[in-house]
C-alpha cells in the first residue's frame, strides 16, 4: 500500500559550485524528496520525464523502494533541465537556464493505488496543480506544502488558497518574510497559522530550521558542515526525510514532527556533501542515526 | 573581592529604530555588559566618562552592585557619544556619528583591588589597549575577548596578538568569516582554536550562537522575539551575562559555558525589547529563569 506520495519535478541538472561541476545529473525536487523519504518509509512519485530520461535513474529509485508508477514518460518532449551555479558563500542558487520541456504541460495524475495515501508532499510546482493534487487524495492525514518566491510573486492568491488547505507549510526565511511583508518570522508564522495550517516550518539553511505551532515553538540547530560541495536539493531532501519519517511512524504529533525536522536536517546535511544524489546513494541508516545523535549533543546545555 | 572586570566604553547613545528613538541615553559596551553580569555576580567596570556623564547612571550601576571605582571621570572632555539607527530588518546598526570625546585618550588602568580578578571581559576597544589590560591582571582564570570589523581591517596583527592571549573569543558570523577569509564558520573556528583560545563563540543575532571547542560544538537557539524595539547593546548584554554566569559559578568548563551562552541569550533577548537599559532595569531573576526554561523547551526533540 502506498502511504506517502511526493508530487513534483524530476530533472537533469547542470550545476557548478566552487568545488566542482556536473552536467545533466539526476535532480528535481521529487527525486531528492522521495529518495530521502525512502530511508524511513515507502514513497511514491508523481511526476513527468521525457524519453531522454535515463532508465538507470528510474531503477535507482526503484531499488530504494520508491514507487515510480506515477512517473509519466512523455514521448513528445525532453526532461526538465535546470542549469545553475553557486558562488563562494553557497547560500543561494543562481539560475543560468531553465528548460521546462515536458514539465511545461505537467498535469499530476495520481494512479488509483496512490489515492489512499495518508501523507502527501506537494513539492514546489504551480499552486493550481498543487490544489488539483489535493482534490485527488481521499483522506490525507498530513499534507506538506513547499513553494518558492516565483509563485509568491506571480500567483499569490492561488498560493494562499493552497496554504489554507494544507496541514504543514514549508518556507525559507526570505519567503516567509516576503509572503507576509514583515521582517518578523514570528509574525509571519502567526499569519500562516491563522490561515489554516497546524504548523509552519521555516528553513534557514546553515542556521537550521524553526517550527511554529499553536502556542509552541521549536528551533532545530544547523549542522556545522565543514565541506559543502553542492547544496542543490537540500531543501527537498529535508522535506522528504521529514515527511518520510512521519509516514513511517504514522504520526502527525508535534513531538514526532520535531524529531522529523532533525531527521530532515540530517539527510539534508549529508546531501550537501556531494553533487546530485551521490552522497545519498552511499548513505546508510547507521550514518543517519550517528548524525542524529550528534544533533542531540550539539544542542545540549 | 572583585572577581569579574569588564573593560570598555560607557556612552551616551542617540538611537532611532522603526519603533522609536532616544537621545543621549545610557549606553556603551561596558555598561550593558556589567549591568547584565550583575544578575549573576559582582562585576567591576574599567572605563572613562566626561564630566557631562549624569551621576544617576553611575548610581544605577552601583545599585546593581557594580563597582565603579575603575571608571575615570575625565574633566577635560565629553563622554563618548554614538548616534545610529536601524532599518526595518534591525540586523545592522548604521552609524550616523561617533564623537570619541574622552574615550580618544582612554588608557585602561585597573585599580589594585581589580588586579586579582579571575574573570575578565575585554569589550570592543583598540587591541593594543586590550593587550595592556591583560598585562595588568595577575592570574586570570578566564579571559573573554570581543572586537569589531574596524580592528580586523585596521589593526589585524595586534588583534591576532590579543586573540592568541585569551581563553575565549567572541565574534559575530560576518567578523569570523572576514578575519579568516573563509565562508565556512567551521573553518574560521578551527583557525581561531589553532591560534590559542580554548573556545570561540560565534554570535548570529536572531539565529542564536555557536560554540566551538577542541572537538566539540554547541548550537544555541535564537529566541523568537516578536517585538524588538532596539537591538543596541545585545551583543554586550550577551557577553556580560555569559561571563557573569561563569564568574558566579567559578567555572571555566564547557558544560557551564553552554549554560552561560543560554543565559547570555536570555538577557540579550530581554535587552532588545526596549531602548537603552530600560528593559534590563525592570528585569528580575525570575524573568531570567522563566525564559531560560523556554530555551530548554524550544530546543527539545
Amino acid at each position: 500500500m502506498i502511504n506517502l506520495v511526493v508530487v513534483g519535478s524530476l530533472a537533469l541538472d547542470t550545476v557548478k559550485t566552487p568545488f566542482g561541476r556536473v552536467k545533466d545529473a539526476l535532480g528535481g525536487a521529487a527525486t531528492y524528496a522521495s529518495y530521502s523519504a525512502s530511508f524511513f518509509s515507502k514513497p511514491a512519485i508523481v511526476g513527468v520525464v521525457g524519453k531522454d530520461f535515463p532508465q538507470q535513474h528510474l531503477r535507482l529509485l526503484e531499488q530504494r523502494g520508491v514507487s515510480v508508477e506515477g512517473i509519466k514518460v512523455d514521448g513528445k518532449g525532453k526532461t526538465f533541465r535546470w542549469q545553475g551555479y553557486y558562488e563562494y558563500d553557497m547560500n543561494e542558487a543562481k539560475t543560468v537556464k531553465t528548460e521546462l520541456g515536458v514539465f511545461a504541460d505537467f498535469k499530476p495524475q495520481l494512479p488509483e493505488s496512490y489515492k489512499d495515501a495518508e501523507y502527501v508532499f506537494l513539492a514546489n510546482i504551480d499552486p493550481e496543480l498543487q490544489l488539483n493534487v489535493l482534490q485527488q487524495v481521499k483522506k490525507p492525514k498530513l499534507t506538506l506544502l513547499d513553494t518558492m518566491n516565483y509563485w509568491i510573486n506571480n500567483k499569490r492568491q492561488k498560493l494562499l488558497e493552497v496554504i489554507k488547505s494544507v496541514d504543514v507549510l514549508l518556507l525559507n526565511d526570505g519567503e516567509a518574510r516576503q509572503l507576509f511583508e514583515t521582517p518578523s518570522l514570528v509574525k509571519a508564522a502567526a499569519a500562516v497559522l491563522k490561515l489554516g495550517p497546524k504548523f509552519i516550518i521555516i528553513k534557514k539553511g546553515e542556521h537550521g530550521a524553526l517550527l511554529f505551532g499553536d502556542g509552541s515553538h521549536f528551533s532545530a540547530p544547523g549542522y556545522p558542515l565543514e565541506n559543502i560541495k553542492d547544496p542543490t536539493g537540500c531543501g527537498d531532501s529535508f522535506a522528504g526525510a521529514l515527511i518520510g519519517y512521519l509516514a513511517g511512524k504514522g504520526s502527525t504529533e508535534e513531538k514526532e514532527l520535531r524529531k522529523a525536522i532533525i531527521y530532515g536536517s540530517v539527510v539534508a546535511s549529508f546531501n550537501a556533501e556531494d553533487f546530485s544524489l551521490e552522497r545519498l546513494k552511499r548513505l546508510t541508516a547507521a550514518d543517519i542515526e550517528k548524525r542524529y545523535r550528534e544533533f542531540e549533543r550539539i544542542r545540549e546545555f
